[in-house]
């Protein structure tokens, strides 16, 4: 049993208005690389972001009054901050250089999400508006030009409580769910299994985060192939909501 | 570029007392797979729990007056909270049906960490008492029956604040570093990366979940072949500890 991650490495730099699933399948094959069956493609959030000219000017914000506040608590630059309110339906935690965010989506991240990394000096990409509704324009396009079913995953490189450094999560997904759900599944032993909600999903994009790198290796597009749960998760109208803890369920709040 | 994640399918029931480095050895030479340089080998802690013996017999402990009460309060079992309590030096949060507690070795998790699954009813099998010590163990036979630099990740399968189903994460590790450090690495346009700290372990762990599964599949090792950072990782004195983010610095404790 082998599931290979294969990292698409000639993805030239993203720009607006760029087809990321022509991009996508033109490159695999200039490598040898076919699209095939039940493989499942994760991209990062930064390349998506830019292709759909989701692109924050900084300097053309106005940092409000509550901006220039927790600038000043954070030591960020204010119109970070601005940016960063923008982004968030809620503050969750502030300090020295740090703000935790509630986003528009629902996801709690640091910064609202917002990537300084990998884009012109001046300029930072937000988590794309619909992260969901873009993986699923992609999978659709694919879909249609190679004939093969496949699933797409946005990811992105989050932190989290209690553990140091980030880890590449799924922020949206078309094409399978995001969780796999395995209430009453038995072990070995012939027991009910005690955790049944694996995030699949996340799992997958943090496989994707091995080969992707977060530098200057520039692999904003992972290949995973050979995973026998693809066609027990196929679901063509599933998206990440399920990934999201109901507020009213989370302890850490 | 591919990174593949190869589980080792006939590896049997683990018993106190078996030699994990021999049978993951022998049972990957039965189905043809050779142990190589720089591999990662990912081992379930369930399996590593067992062969060193570290199973609880749930039956034989004897609930406390404080476990008696959080029993009430949460719906588990007396017994089984007896355990978790023993397991761990802070209860961080209760609730209907979780608890969840700081273990003896730093960890934050849901039961200490105790796993009724893929056991024997009546018994629970704790984290191991030194995963990064059992992790170098392990590896170090590896090393001397192979002639091979490898690398060895003890995994768990645990839940996190905010987001929905559990990841595979890493309770031990030895041969090679748990967290990549990229302070002062450049991306794409010169400008130094954000996120500086990739949580490198955790990422392997849930990929190597990708093929474990959590049921009666029963593949607890998995190989992971072709990781390009293992050498400039590399190292045998490293072990988990800098995955644990220190109290002071956790704000959401």
């Amino acid at each position: 049993m082998c599931v290979n991650i294969i990292g698409i490495k000639k993805i030239p730099l993203i720009k607006e208005g760029d087809n990321l699933a022509e991009i996508i399948i033109n490159n695999a094959d200039d490598e040898g690389i076919e699209i095939c069956n039940e493989d499942i493609i994760v991209i990062a959030e930064t390349a998506v972001a830019k292709a759909e000219g989701n692109v924050i000017d900084l300097k053309s914000l106005n940092p409000s009054q509550n901006a220039m506040e927790i600038s000043k608590k954070t030591g960020k630059n204010a119109n970070l901050v601005e940016a960063i309110i923008r982004e968030s339906t809620d503050i969750i935690k502030l300090g020295p250089n740090f703000i935790i965010c509630e986003t528009k989506h629902g996801f709690i991240c640091a910064n609202a999400g917002i990537d300084e990394s990998n884009i012109e000096h001046g300029f930072a990409t937000p988590i794309p508006t619909n992260p969901d509704k873009s993986a699923d324009q992609i999978r659709k396009k694919i879909e249609t030009l190679t004939e093969k079913d496949v699933a797409v995953i946005i990811s992105d490189t989050q932190g989290r409580p209690f553990r140091e450094g980030a880890v590449g999560v799924a922020i949206g997904i078309s094409g399978m769910e995001s969780l796999w759900n395995q209430e009453g599944k038995l072990d070995l032993y012939g027991r009910e299994l005690q955790t049944t909600q694996t995030a699949v999903s996340d799992e997958l994009a943090s496989a994707a985060s091995i080969v992707m790198g977060q530098a200057s290796e520039g692999i904003p597009v992972v290949i995973i192939r050979g995973v026998d749960y693809f066609k027990i998760l196929r679901n063509n109208s599933a998206n990440s909501k399920p990934l999201l803890r109901p507020k009213e369920y989370d302890v850490f709040r």
